[in-house]
């Protein structure tokens, strides 16, 4: 996850797409070149979603530069040691 | 997305994710060396759970080799165009 230098990271969780929509345009119209979007478990397809709508809606020119997947273990509400899908997108003007 | 071939493509839809798991090491131990897992909407974080279940858990060797992500039109119960997300994600050996 060698793209991530900090300030530029969105991470999608369970508001509407349109929130982290709304912060990548924030992120481009500053000047960065990347935007990455991180997401884990069920909020992954939210992460997908918000990258193809800045892509399709708002920055046309914006490519998805990779795609990473992996796991993170996490410990849930019972104590337990649960393994959770994450999702890195590095989206490029 | 010219990695899927026809009978590798395993299409990641509501099951439980172990079904497309098993999917996944029929296709590897049937000698396929890319298996391609396809979703799209709410079950593109269960594709990422599968990806990662066979990688970590069954084929240690498997290696995502490609990650893609789109959309397409499609048409709602109440006859509207809506757009849904895609996630490709091509697994090797």
């Amino acid at each position: 996850m060698a793209e991530a230098s900090g300030d530029n990271v969105i991470f999608v969780g369970k508001k509407a797409p349109m929130a982290y929509v709304l912060a990548c345009i924030t992120q481009f119209n500053d000047g960065k070149k990347e935007v990455v979007l991180r997401a884990r478990g069920k909020s992954i397809s939210r992460a997908v979603d918000v990258a193809e709508i800045v892509r399709n809606k708002f920055f046309n020119d914006a490519k998805v530069k990779d795609v990473k997947i992996g796991t993170e273990e996490m410990t849930n509400q019972q104590g337990e040691k649960v393994n959770v899908s994450t999702i890195e997108i590095v989206l490029a003007r």
